[in-house]
């Protein structure tokens, strides 16, 4: 991490602005209102400037035209091929990645095959930092199967030193589940650190990458993961609700059974046959008809990615963060602002989260009135998404001043005992 | 059923579709080439015309401009709201239908939920004209959870008695589970006497009504039945792929357990507790983050079904079937021709399976030179749907002149060796 001078000016946010090799791409994304301070890409991306017109066409030619003859065209190999685009951006192979269902039911897949994977075996270990939905499919799915969830305590609640994860995992563990970045704090795991941990007692590993992937360099492969899963409407920019992706290395996928057998994972899934066989790659980590249109709109997205290219990602917001966090040393901490991030670039994702004790007024504040809109996780977090692919560092400028003026003019104050909208 | 006059005549054809009450529905779809017989609405709805504005205000407003706050402005509520919609088509109350995921999760949720809630039996009862996902689906959670899977089969491989049904219930009978109508045959099962002997056994149901949701009129409340799941890209022209429904009688959402925790699905989504704590209602069987692009998309074709009315479309229905039979009668049966398809039109859906020798043959021969799109289901089986909302009888009257032709003039030949495409 080279050192930056940074500074509390407007002009350095414009002039980093203007050097920003990767400027360019916010021209491809549909921005309305150039007055507003999007931070909240990390639960919802940006519409790229693509994906209208590509679903234009899908409604309209895809559908409305060639009709059933568009699978054929099409649709059936799509989520092969979108998958193989999304393992370029987490550094697995062709063939060891496939976009279906939502993330918690990927998880359900993927977390009952490796149980199934590991007879005598009978614990999953987690942490608390983990997503809520990780942690409920876990619970659900150990209790129908009679195994025991271990959900490992983080120490400070913002991120988890290896040795707490060590002393959880043995060799009744079958399973390793965690989140790469962690949704509240953004504290990101050393991947590689924790599958040889997992490995090493003879467990699986399985990663949630939604909080990561699009935003921070990984290799999966390289770093022997054997499991994983992730979102597509965050950083990668699918739309509302896309359908996940599910990664499984090549080497596994033969002896995973996926526990929601469907047709699409069926080999000759058009004989129609009435035994279930499950095909011998990763299409038996499929399982019904998908949902067409919100996969086809997952493309646009990560093309931009792609050629953006995530080195380049992930050294900008490495300095967006790092910016984001001199700024609120400089001016947000003496207004009683907390950072609930870790500082160091190499333990961190994309986002930094602020803690206030006025937390939700700020909050709705900024989105209300002050054409600023971050996201609120119980009980003080603001998270404030960096998304290097459009984010601005005059945006990450804007923002803080703002925050800023909510409390200096006390506008949080409205607010205080206003209920708060459910995301 | 009233006695009828048919003719070969194609001036009876257009005498019916110029009485046709529910003719000017037609208008309501985007139908770009008038020559083309689309007889696969069984499989892939056609596009409704209100689809196409709705979907780019989706993506280019809700989406593009309000970003993250259109989940509170419309998305968290429109799996229940299209749910109760649908309930209107199904004879269901508001709050017992939800939209969510595909037919086959669907599926493996409320079977193993059934399972789990009668405890001490450990079978599932279908039958083998069952669609094949769903014998999958039940495969798969009878290996993982130990239990069995009875398959009753068919006597003629194209109905199913209800005697022999009834042989196969019995004390260890956790859940029966059928198509209301059958995928190949369309054979359309009494689904209240089916329900009755179920719950005279101690056993649940749970029908999948893909095949007759939006063409077959029901009543799921007076019939008594448990559970149900169903497509909407068939006869609700909601999309390619476009997730599925599922019923749950409101007495038993309090006691059925989805085996797939997730957030969708838990009390309090956004309190972000570590304990999954399951809502009370239906939306209990929800489970991730829906695709809101696929999921907006099925709204346009339920309103025009809710519209036309189920009454109306099932007696145009059984009325297009009666004459494709007759059709088939006059000009199909001596050119080799069987119907694979119930006569009685209190046991058939809205599609009629022709089989021929040389059906594969036949298919194609109408898919590449006759602009027929029917489809085809091993090893005969030629399927031609009829969604009674767009086909008209001259679609029925020229599609069977077209496979006349098909036979007479020899075109079959062309295509006896020729590679089936998937679908």
């Amino acid at each position: 991490m080279e050192e930056l001078n940074f500074n509390t000016s407007p002009e350095f946010a414009w002039e980093m602005d203007a050097e920003d090799e990767l400027a360019r791409f916010r021209e491809r994304f549909v921005i309305d209102d150039p007055d507003l301070i999007y931070l909240d890409g990390n639960s919802l991306g940006r519409l790229p400037s693509g994906t209208p017109t590509r679903l234009r066409m899908l409604v309209e030619y895809d559908w409305g035209e060639r009709l059933i003859r568009f699978w054929n065209e099409g649709w059936f190999e799509f989520q092969q091929k979108l998958g193989d685009k999304i393992a370029g951006l987490v550094g697995a192979s062709v063939g060891e990645v496939v976009v279906s269902d939502s993330t918690t039911t990927n998880l359900f897949k993927l977390a009952a095959a490796a149980l199934r994977a590991r007879p005598g075996r009978n614990k999953i270990v987690t942490d608390d930092l983990n997503f809520p939905s990780d942690l409920y499919v876990f619970q659900g799915l150990c209790e129908m199967l009679g195994a025991e969830l271990v959900v490992v305590p983080s120490p400070d609640g913002i991120s988890m030193p290896l040795e707490s994860l060590a002393v959880a995992i043995d060799d009744q563990t079958a399973l390793v589940s965690l989140s790469h970045v962690v949704f509240k704090s953004g504290f990101l795991y050393d991947m590689a650190a924790v599958n040889d941990l997992a490995h090493q007692a003879g467990a699986l590993t399985l990663w949630d990458l939604s909080h990561s992937v699009g935003a921070v360099t990984m290799d999966l492969n390289a770093a022997q993961a054997d499991l994983a899963v992730g979102c597509t409407y965050k950083y990668l920019n699918g739309g509302p609700g896309a359908p996940a992706f599910l990664y499984v290395r090549r080497d596994l996928q033969g002896e995973l059974q996926n526990p929601i057998a469907g047709w699409f994972g069926q080999a000759g899934q058009f004989d129609f046959g009435l035994d279930y066989a499950p095909a011998p790659d990763i299409r038996r980590f499929l399982v019904g008809t998908p949902p067409m249109l919100s996969m086809v709109a997952i493309e646009s997205g990560v093309n931009l990615l792609l050629e953006a290219g995530m080195e380049a990602l992930r050294r900008k917001s490495v300095m967006q963060t790092e910016y984001m966090i001199y700024l609120w040393e400089q001016v947000l901490a003496p207004l009683g602002f907390r950072l609930n991030t870790p500082r160091d670039p190499r333990q961190r994702g994309s986002h930094v989260s602020l803690g206030h004790d006025q937390g939700l007024g700020i909050d709705l504040a900024l989105i209300k009135e002050m054409k600023v809109l971050p996201d609120f996780r119980q009980p003080d977090n603001l998270r404030l998404g960096i998304a290097p692919i459009y984010t601005r560092y005059t945006d990450i400028y804007e923002g803080v001043m703002r925050m800023r003026r909510v409390i200096k003019e006390e506008i949080y104050k409205k607010y205080i005992d206003v209920k708060p909208d459910v995301t």
